[in-house]
C-alpha cells in the first residue's frame, strides 16, 4: 500500500499525475489517500497528520508525503525506512513525528535518476521523483539503490509541552480541524506511541505519569473549562476540553466552532491543571 | 463493494484511518466514496444523500455512513439488512430513507467486540466499531454474528409532501447543493422506489397520482416558477423549477445560485399547483 | 484505466454513482480521479486540466470529462479515439487541447441505447450515458458499436498566443489555481506537444523558437516581472515568472496569492520580452 499526503488540494490535476505515475510503475499497489487539503506549505500541520495516521498503516507499507515548499531548492529529496514504514518525500521535517530514531531506521537520498522521471523539472517533483521512487519501494526495491545514506535528516521540533509541577503541564494549539475544534499538543504527541492506549497528560521524551486530579485545561485568557472524557460527556453549548481520537486533548463546542467561539489561534498556550 | 459517506471533509485523516481498517480486514474490497461532505451532523442531509445514490449500488453490497454527533453517547452502534443492501453506523436514522421497512429487513446492534478494534475510542466509532464491521460484513460474516437483534431502529420523519387537493402538493425545500440549486422534497423521496420512473408529484406513503396540468412551483414569498421538465429547458437567466436527476423538483439559475438568488433556505415550504 | 474529470464537486453522491454505473460494467478497472473540482460550467479549464494531465496518462486508457452545461440540450454526446486515448463526454469542446487531429483521430456519437442505462434522465448524462460509454470502451468494444461517424466535433479557440516580433509575444492568464498562482498561455499549451520538454517561448500551430533574451513578463498595468527558471530561484515575498511544471509561465508570489495581489483576471493580456 501507498498511502499519500499532500498539500496540492484536489483542484488540480497534481494527485492524479503522481497516481499515473505510481500506476505505471507498480499498477497493482493499493493507493490510499490520506489527505490532499493540508494548508499549503504547512509541513509541521503535515508532520502531525501522518503521525495521527501512522499507526493505522500496515506495517511496511510506504507513505509518500509532499508538503514542499522548497522544491527545486537545495533541500533534499529523501527516502526514511522508520522500522515499521517507508517514508518518500522533501527532507525538511515532514516525517519528523513518525520516524523513531530507533537504531534500526535508515535514510537515503534519493540521487539515481533510473528510478525517476526521464526530465525532472524543478517544480513538481511530487511527480517526477518522489512518486516514482514510493512505487519502486512498493515493488521492493532496497533503498540503497535510491542514492547514498543520509544520517542529518531535517527534524521539526516537538510540540511545545512543559510540565510545570506534578499538578500542571503547558502544550500548544497545534491546529484547528474542519469543525473548528482546537486540537492541542498535550497528549500521546510527544511520546510517538504506536497504540492508542491513552496517557493524555503524560509528555516530554520520557513519559512521566503526573498525578493531576480532577483536571480542567486554562485557555490563554485564563478560561478554564473541565476535561471530559469524550465529547459527548459535555452539556449542551459549552466549551468542552476532552480526549479526541489520536490520543491529544480537544477543545470543541457542540454544533459550532471552538476556534470561532475562543478567538485562540495555533502556536497560543493552553494549561492544564489541578482542580484543587 | 463498501460505500461510505461521512461528514469528516477531507482536510484531516479520518476517512483514511477508517480504510485502513477496512483494509487490513478486507483487502481485495473495492471501496467506494459517496462522499465526506455531508455538512458536520446533518444526518438529515446525509439520509437524503444515501437516498439518492442507494439505488445505484450493487445488490448485497455495504454502505458504511458515518454522521454521528452523538457519538459517546448512548445512542447505538448498528447494522441493518435492508433486503437490497447492508448499511452500518450509528442508530440515528442515517439510514432512514434507504430502509425499506420489508418483512425481509434485519437489524443488529454492533456488540461484539470481537468484530471491533482492540481498543474502543469514545469519539471515532468509524474507525473503532463501524470499519471494522462493514469489513467482515463485505467478507460474508452473518449479521447475527455482531450482536442481538434490533428491533426499534431510529427513524427520521419523512420529507413534508402534503397533497392539499388533486391540484395541489406542498413540500420542502431540502438543501442547496454546491451549484447552489434548491433541491425541494417534492418528487419520489417518500415513495422511496429504486427505479429512476419518474412520478414527480406523488407523494404520501401509498403513491398518489395526481391530475395537475400545467404545473408549476411557488416559493415561499408566492414567486410562481414554471416547471420545465430539464433545466436546459429554461431560458437564460430565469429562475427555473424542473425535475433534477434524482426525480425531486429542483430549483435553479442558469449560472448562478438559486439559493442566492432566493433568499430561501432549507425548512421552508414550497408548493406545486395547477396553471388555470 | 478510465480517469474522471467533472465540475461536479465532492458535496455530493453525482461522482459515485457515476464510479458504481463504470463498477457494474467494468469491476476490474482501475478509476483515476483527475479533479472534480473544475468550476461549474467551465468547460476551458477542464479542457486546460485534461491537457496537463494526458500526457501523463496510460496509452489506450479513457478519459471520462463530465463539463456539461448544455446537458439536456441539443448537444451531442460523442467518444473520441486521439489515438493516444479515448475521450468520452459532450461535443462542446472539453477534448479539444488534447485531441490531435490527425489522420488516425476519429470520433462517434453516443446514440446506440444498448451501452446506455435503460432511462436517460435529461439532466445526468454523466452517470446514464458517459460512464456507461468509458466502462464500455475500456473493455474493448469498439467505438463504431457505439454510434456513427462524426467529423465536425466541436472545438475550443486555442488560447491566445501572439508573437509581436522576434522579441515579443503576447498570451493570456488561463486561471488561478488553488494557492492563487496565474496559469499563462505562454508555453506549450498551443503545440499540445505530449513530451515535458521546455519551449517555453514557442507558440502557435507551428513551433516557433523566439530568442528572447533576458526574457521578462509584463503584467496588464506595465509591471515587469523577472522570468526565472524555478519559483524557487524568486527573491523572498516578490512576484515572480516562472516556468510551471506543465511548461506554461506562471506567476506566483511566495506564501501569498498572486491573484490578490495584482488583481489581474482570467482571460487579461500578459506579454514576455527581451530585456534589452
Amino acid at each position: 500500500m501507498i498511502s499519500i499526503l499532500t498539500d496540492f488540494g484536489l483542484e488540480d490535476t497534481y494527485v492524479a499525475a503522481m497516481k499515473a505515475v505510481i500506476h505505471a510503475i507498480a499498477p497493482s499497489e493499493v493507493v490510499l489517500d490520506l489527505t490532499h487539503n493540508i494548508p499549503p506549505g504547512d509541513i509541521r500541520r503535515g508532520a502531525v497528520e501522518l503521525w495521527r495516521v501512522a499507526h493505522m498503516l500496515p506495517e511496511g507499507s510506504v507513505v509518500l508525503g509532499v508538503v514542499d515548499p522548497g522544491v527545486g531548492t537545495s533541500r533534499r529529496a529523501i527516502a526514511i525506512h522508520t522500522g515499521h514504514l517507508f517514508c518518500v518525500g522533501p527532507d525538511n521535517g515532514l516525517f519528523s513525528y513518525i520516524s523513531q530514531r530507533h537504531a534500526d531506521e535508515s535514510a537515503v537520498e534519493l540521487t539515481n535518476s533510473k528510478y525517476q522521471l526521464p526530465e525532472v523539472s524543478r517544480t513538481f517533483h511530487g511527480r517526477d521523483i518522489f512518486a516514482p521512487a514510493a512505487a519502486h519501494i512498493a515493488c521492493g526495491l532496497p533503498l540503497d539503490e535510491l542514492g547514498a545514506s543520509v544520517v542529518d535528516v531535517q527534524e521539526l521540533s516537538a510540540p511545545e509541552l512543559n510540565v510545570q509541577s506534578e499538578a500542571s503541564v503547558q502544550g500548544e494549539i497545534l491546529y484547528a480541524d474542519r469543525f473548528g475544534n482546537l486540537v492541542t499538543s498535550i497528549g500521546q504527541l510527544t511520546r510517538k506511541a504506536r497504540s492508542l492506549r491513552l496517557d493524555p497528560w503524560i509528555g516530554g521524551a520520557d513519559p512521566l505519569e503526573l498525578s493531576i486530579r480532577d483536571p480542567y485545561l486554562t485557555l490563554p485568557d485564563g478560561t478554564p473549562l473541565p476535561l471530559v472524557e469524550a465529547f459527548a460527556d459535555a452539556p449542551g453549548n459549552a466549551l468542552t476540553a476532552y480526549i479526541g481520537s489520536a490520543g491529544l486533548i480537544e477543545i470543541a463546542v457542540n454544533g459550532g466552532s471552538a476556534i470561532e467561539r475562543t478567538g485562540v489561534q495555533p502556536g497560543q498556550t493552553v494549561e492544564l491543571r489541578t482542580q484543587g
